[in-house]
């Protein structure tokens, strides 16, 4: 088992990675204090792993919300449902909300956990290979809205986080793919070394081989906790963690996230990030192109066209990062390498739109 | 104009007191600098001060939230009506939220305002003595459930505070006494002088004089913001400020929110509070007649017939001050200090619930 620090002061927690670590009761009893817990899943990740966390938190008084699997669900009304439990069996201000799955369950289960009685404890037990990466560590929570993607949310700390790379073996390879978006991004914005590393072992990786993952799961945790830990709100230096993301969120609200799922959207928004970069004259057009054949390689889609440039632009426009009217973009400098620019000549974007959705060449 | 200061490092802000002050363009030009906000109040306070307000922020872009008027609409289906219209009108990351209002509209307003984007500025323009001397201050914004009040909320401060006492001229009088429950709360907790004062001013502030309630509102602004300055969270001394109010609660929340302000219920929970504090040994019976008669005089009821005490206790129970099972309560030593007991003998909670609602002597 490895062990990570996310460090941020009282709110510190630790990230376990290992194989079978959700059926470690020595684990659960070590590190979750709560005498009640809710635990929170979906429908296809419940019938596989809910039985073997139950018997880890014996002796404890339990409660379950299986949601609908996918991000569509991932909605205020869907949080009011847990709301609804933890108030009809009277969960105490001591509890743990514990979330059992992908991204959609952990940060739904995390707003309900930032939200009753003030913030609760909460645990996230990530089963996919992006939230084990990426949405399981730092603490935020969100929902959707029909308008725009994670508009509703809070900042909230897990106190654990248990990544059971075990689970990765059940992962249908869609959803593998799809958490390989975000270990790029990481590669992309802090570490040219892991970028080569991949370009190298994307067949392993995709092959499920688990040492591989196990490898990119603890490097990609390393560079979020470290992120997070000199910048827990996003003041500065988080928001390069949005590297692809506003395009990525753009794909999915457009398409009412039921299309895409998050990673993949991530993914054709790492290769327009990196083409804008290129007309942006701040990326060697060599790079971007190593962007777009790994993600290719991935079997990430690399333009979406069944949304227009036209809907793309104005699903971006609401997104968070569309601070006073400008929307701000992460861009790259090199491979390794990210910036927050919202002085961008206009038309670059329009351009790099029409280049990848519907309607460009 | 009085200004005090609610220390809490980077989210430290002030609270503005004084009359008129809504219609000052230059207290909104100095301390809000947000060019888009959103205005939440109701169907009472807008025809009387909506139109002041927008006056003061001219220039900025304006979008407004009129709610329904009483606690019964403080729920999270209208905190959805809020994050639509800021979604409809795409009000960007540096917005701010601005509730116009009393205790209802400051809470949901600011519950809004923490989850929208993960968080955008909130300022309180409180309209009501309850507002003014208690819930505008300190961060604690809710929405209620049919199962229990406030359930569902955030700590999330304000970044200014503007209680304009000329406002206290169009209170209904029944609003004005809720208010001054919580005035006493803070006598009883925190100032044995403001209480002997209390007693000794209650028709003037009854009569609406400007000047008795001015010096009550920065007075209790003063305990509040010294007590939130050192225990924002409320892990400890903050809990005192709950005194009443798990009586309160359960008598609101068994009532569903439709048949006492809630300023009435925590007079009754005061009453309440003091009587259990002499059944438990800890404050002389005479210290307890005292807030029963000022209660009284105040025009606040000091039991509630339309409750059972079974009811009530049940009701009680999800209250969040119930940590682990075992509910914890704010009891007296005597006038002006208070303490958190869950070591009680339980039939006293049980005499007293009896004795103060229906079906008890």
């Amino acid at each position: 088992m490895d062990i990570l620090n996310v460090e941020l002061g009282t709110r510190s927690y630790p990230i376990l990675i290992g194989s079978g670590l959700l059926g470690e009761t020595e684990v659960f009893r070590r590190y979750l204090r709560a005498r009640e817990v809710l635990i929170v899943s979906n429908t296809s990740v419940a019938p596989l792993y809910l039985s073997t966390l139950v018997a880890s938190l014996s002796g404890r008084r339990r409660v379950e919300v299986i949601l609908p699997d996918g991000e569509v669900h991932k909605t205020l009304a869907n949080a009011a449902r847990v709301f609804d439990v933890l108030i009809a069996n009277r969960l105490a201000r001591d509890c743990a909300v514990v979330a059992l799955g992908g991204g959609v369950v952990g940060d739904l289960a995390g707003f309900a956990a930032a939200c009753y009685q003030r913030g609760v404890d909460f645990v996230q037990l990530p089963t996919t290979l992006l939230a084990q990466v990426d949405s399981a560590v730092g603490g935020k929570t969100a929902v959707n809205h029909p308008g725009g993607k994670n508009l509703i949310g809070a900042f909230h700390q897990p106190i654990l986080v248990v990544s059971d790379t075990a689970t990765l073996a059940t992962l249908p390879p869609r959803e593998l793919r799809a958490g390989l978006a975000e270990v790029v991004k990481y590669g992309l914005i802090a570490d040219a070394t892991l970028f080569d590393w991949l370009e190298g072992h994307v067949e392993r990786l995709l092959a499920g081989d688990p040492e591989t993952l196990t490898h990119i799961i603890r490097r990609s945790c390393e560079i979020k906790a470290a992120i997070v830990g000199r910048d827990e709100r996003e003041q500065g230096e988080r928001a390069l963690l949005n590297l692809g993301h506003t395009f990525g969120h753009a794909i999915e609200s457009a398409t009412a996230y039921r299309e895409w799922l998050h990673g993949e959207a991530v993914g054709a928004g790492l290769v327009m990030a990196a083409a804008m970069s290129v007309a942006c004259g701040s990326l060697p057009a060599a790079d971007a192109e190593r962007v777009r054949r790994l993600i290719a390689r991935v079997g990430l889609p690399t333009r979406i066209d069944s949304v227009s440039a036209a809907a793309a632009l104005d699903h971006m426009k609401i997104d968070k990062k569309a601070l006073g009217g400008r929307l701000r973009l992460v861009l790259l400098r090199r491979i390794g390498e990210a910036f927050l620019s919202a002085d961008y000549p206009p038309d670059v974007l329009n351009s790099t739109l029409e280049a990848h959705f519907g309607g460009g060449r």
